[in-house]
């Protein structure tokens, strides 16, 4: 496609996008969820032929030498559609947050004020290989009545038109305007600049994959990102931690998954905690790269020394950064200096310390006495999470159905004129 | 100033505003009140340099010509400083949203998460000749924590530089850092430049003044706007009106202060409502010009002739423009095309139809039965206003200390990792 003729098209789908998100709007909890459970039987339905378009991706991914690594996200097989498929229900089973009252208040003069959770509008979801984004983001856009323009990497266009195809038909089956969820038919990578310019056609855009995506999409948007950059988690291991919780938390937040956003990157150690040995030990022990200065080394001999840019790297790997400071305002201090405002935690038994910790240091997710790895909407308890922000409006953290809605003020009378 | 020089003054400004809001982000509502109050009582004890300062500014106003509403708004003797000082004093009277608990739950695992209200950060404030914003949006900055940086416009700079003198010292001698509420010290165009692409030091931009203004604001931001460009409200009057109260409710939407962004720009009439006759009678005889079709002057003969942007116009004049429509949904599509998401509202004694309305038109502030003129922070109760957003993120509608806020989620664990 002209790459000149890429904005009329995106135009085009953002117009039919606002339309559907009228009728989305104003669709009933219920009816919403009848189209989900539709949609995930339709996805159920086309397995096979989703498996096949997904054959497509794969023999032209591995011909054009993806790594392994990225390989894996685009696979699909019976076992992932049919997970993808429960995904969407999942999403079908949550609480809706529209209509929901935040607050109702009766003014002197007889108004009644509420405020009153309604969907954001049209939300644009830019993704890279996993074609599964594709039912799982159209299902949480839609579930929270908001309209989703999606657009998924190249590599995968085939196996997200299949997912997009069944979708679309479930969910017009069970009632949602046939443009509740569009996918972006073409790869040119144009698409992405026409949706992030989209000013009043796409009222948030979602970017979902690595830091070169998020970081494009930060730079030249023109809509509200919701995302992070970075996952530089910090955990702190101050003097008067459990010895035990803090070894067996240190490890979890490191080493239980290495490439995920919640996990740590910087072990902080209090000087005065009497027990750093067995900690760096374990880690050590589990095959993590422990990066430190002579102080550390002197701990765990199998430190690394590190370089000024450890304290500022996401290794998403099993590497570490480990720096001994004086308590739990140097930590603060540290992580203000060098974290991402994404997770950090604290382990220690003394509340007061805590409690310090948790009010003062600046991120979407303080922790007391847990893994960073916790960083997640569905351990929330949010069920599936369309991204986590670090930004600072609007919504931080993990972000689900409540992220993709906002509100409006409802003011009922009885004839006030403004005096 | 060379230009040249703007961005690193507006770095510099970030930087302190940041150190400084994290200090206030630790103050309690009872310190940051007694702040507040220091605060007007230093601008009440500088009442008389306030004004010579603002003489200077008046005298060369009014030598480069400026109109006599903006040298209205520019102007300050000691009944305004006392009523800027009052205004502070209002402020330190509101509740404090920081540290609030928007929601608590526990895990099945045991994790307890809270999400707690805390300040944005920095908030840079850019407004034109009216002074008293100076102590108004420094106030209400400084009381939901946040740091500011002010801009004002160049014809006030003696006026926000002596305001902000007074508000200053008041905040310091209650104990806030120096850098709490800053004011740009230069009246260069660059600075707004600087100011709105200073992403990473100003967290959210809120610009305060005409249509110039913020249409300049939302098109150079690369941070977050709160703000609104138009107040084109509608007010339908539905078939099943009460006349008495139609008349009553039209006259004030339009003619209280035609000049406010919650005026009436537009009247919708049911053709089903049988008593339009006195309600435009009454508009023209209190000396607004209507504008309308045919059918209009049929009903009311001093009507002018509408052109086709008269639907499109926010007149902030004794201007209305009136159509007739048949019914509900056909005004709630005009709405829809011609409306700018501030404030819209129905007259009827029909419950069904007044909800239908209040649930599909899609603006910040929908009302029933009630003046648009009551889209205020004030009216609503939320003390003095920052602003009223017509954006769909974070907030909407009349913007006090709540939409000055974020929040973080607050993760207490017993040492659990995660499986």
């Amino acid at each position: 496609m002209a790459d000149s003729d890429i904005p009329g098209l995106i135009a085009e789908m953002g117009k039919r996008a606002r339309a559907a998100a009228v009728q989305l709007a104003g669709m009933t909890s219920d009816a919403k969820r009848g189209a989900l459970l539709s949609a995930a039987a339709a996805i159920r339905a086309d397995s096979e032929s989703i498996v096949a378009a997904n054959a497509r991706d794969m023999a032209s991914a591995q011909a054009s030498g993806l790594s392994g690594a990225l390989l894996d996200r685009l696979r699909l097989d019976a076992a992932r559609v049919e997970s993808t498929a429960a995904g969407v229900e999942a999403v079908a089973g949550l609480d809706d947050p529209v209509g929901r009252t935040i607050d109702r208040v009766e003014r002197p003069n007889g108004l009644v004020l509420s405020r009153i959770r309604i969907p954001i509008g049209v939300i644009g979801i830019i993704y890279e290989s996993r074609p599964n984004v594709t039912a799982d983001a159209g299902a949480l856009a839609a579930m929270s009545g908001n309209a989703a323009i999606l657009r998924g990497g190249s590599e995968a266009i085939h196996s997200n038109r299949a997912i997009h195809a069944a979708l679309a038909r479930g969910l017009a089956a069970g009632g949602m305007p046939p443009a509740a969820v569009q996918l972006v038919p073409v790869t040119d990578r144009a698409a992405v600049g026409a949706m992030l310019t989209a000013e009043g056609l796409i009222d948030m855009v979602v970017p979902r994959g690595g830091k070169s995506l998020v970081a494009r999409v930060q730079a030249e948007a023109r809509v509200p990102v919701l995302a992070h950059l970075d996952g530089l988690c910090h955990t702190y291991i101050d003097r008067a931690a459990n010895p035990a919780m803090a070894q067996s938390l240190a490890l979890n937040a490191k080493m239980r998954r290495t490439g995920i956003c919640g996990a740590t990157e910087t072990l902080l150690i209090d000087r005065a905690f009497a027990d750093p040995t067995p900690v760096l030990a374990a880690l050590a022990d589990a095959g993590c790269e422990l990066r430190g200065d002579g102080e550390v080394r002197a701990i765990e001999p199998r430190t690394c020394p590190a370089a000024c840019e450890d304290w500022d790297t996401e290794y998403l790997d099993s590497i570490l950064s480990v720096k001994l400071v004086d308590g739990a305002d140097a930590a603060i201090a540290h992580i203000a200096a060098h974290g991402s405002h994404h997770t950090d935690a604290i382990v220690t038994e003394d509340a007061a310390t805590a409690e310090r910790f948790l009010a003062q240091v600046d991120s979407a997710i303080v922790m007391w006495n847990a893994s960073t790895q916790f960083a997640d909407g569905g351990e929330f308890g949010l069920g599936a999470e369309i991204g986590i922000s670090t930004g600072r409006l609007h919504a931080r953290g993990p972000v689900a159905l409540e992220g993709l809605t906002t509100y409006k003020w409802v003011v009922r009378g009885t004839g006030q004129a403004r005096p």
